[in-house]
């Protein structure tokens, strides 16, 4: 794609570098930014680098946070006993979303996938294992929320091996078929989960 | 959606004002921002900035451009016997890339849309009769190249009714069968148009 302006050029490859974002996409958006106030762009800008010199990770479950402890962490009102391990934080926004869960976090910052060059070191655990010997939150059962993928399971499965011998119950998010799904349409391996993991009819 | 933090609420406020971005797309693209380091943010907000606040436009074709007369009104090369009437620079870009076209452009910075507030005067129309009867270029040829929709539709009839009086042929881009379409699936309006607008075999 040739481009008019030099300046329109260095916008849109910028903007292009976001995910899912190719050059047409950003070519419409940047062209937009033209079409509307200055103030429009200036305020986008303005919020963009606030946001990444301002912001800040809890410095307990290390979620995003404006605050040197979130506001999770340092409510009254959560139940101190169960620490949910999520990926990243739009899982525990995802999970705050239900208003089934009173528990704190722990974000991991990823998960476990070689291909991408993430190890365990990579990831919040040691934080996460000292959180639950150091005993200030009285942990007593970690749920581990991860993605039923390849790379989730295996960090579930390694955050396993490291706490299974700590005091703490260890459980996982219910897998089965999802609420609203239609049964024929459920994968093997779902559906086979869901009989496996079956519970009481109540 | 909850945010745990004003930053980020923020930001995504910001990036889903964008056309065609949601909270949803918003939030991923802020937290990818996140995660990513903070130059990148930094090049992005710096490009978008440098081009909201240093953008011109051509002073004759109204075109995007980074000097005051744009490269192609700017070239000896191009003919300057014809001018294309778009609606917008993605359109000259677009015509552009054909490598069809060798004259020159003159860009309407939107179409009439009583809808959405646009009437007439809010487009560059009197700078393109000026261009026209001033003979500066010598224009013999205008072709409106506008999309073919109501909107579109409506601004080369209004375009037409002001300009056919002067001593240039107007002509309109032809409409039919887009090339690799399947005759079958083309709607009534476009093949019976393309019938119409037969050519000769050659």
């Amino acid at each position: 794609m040739e481009f008019p302006s030099k300046l329109i050029e260095d916008a849109v490859n910028q903007v292009s570098k976001l995910p899912g974002i190719g050059k047409k996409t950003a070519l419409r958006l940047v062209l937009h930014l033209i079409k509307d106030r200055p103030e429009s762009t200036f305020a986008l800008t303005d919020a963009l680098n606030k946001l990444r010199s301002q912001i800040r990770f809890c410095a307990r479950c290390n979620n995003i946070s404006d605050t040197e402890i979130c506001n999770i962490c340092a409510s009254h009102k959560r139940e101190r006993s169960m620490v949910c391990v999520v990926e990243d934080s739009r899982d525990v926004m995802a999970i705050e979303n239900t208003a089934q869960y009173t528990g704190l976090y722990h974000v991991l910052g990823g998960v476990i996938s070689p291909i991408n060059g993430v190890g365990p070191s990579d990831l919040h655990i040691e934080s996460l294992i000292s959180r639950l010997t150091n005993g200030e939150d009285g942990i007593k059962e970690v749920i581990l929320a991860l993605s039923p993928t390849m790379e989730g399971d295996t960090t579930a499965f390694y955050i396993n091996k490291r706490i299974k011998d700590l005091p703490v119950k260890i459980s996982v998010i219910a897998r089965g078929v999802p609420v609203g799904g239609d049964l024929e349409y459920a994968d093997e391996i779902t559906l086979g989960r869901s009989i496996t993991g079956r519970t009481l009819f109540s």
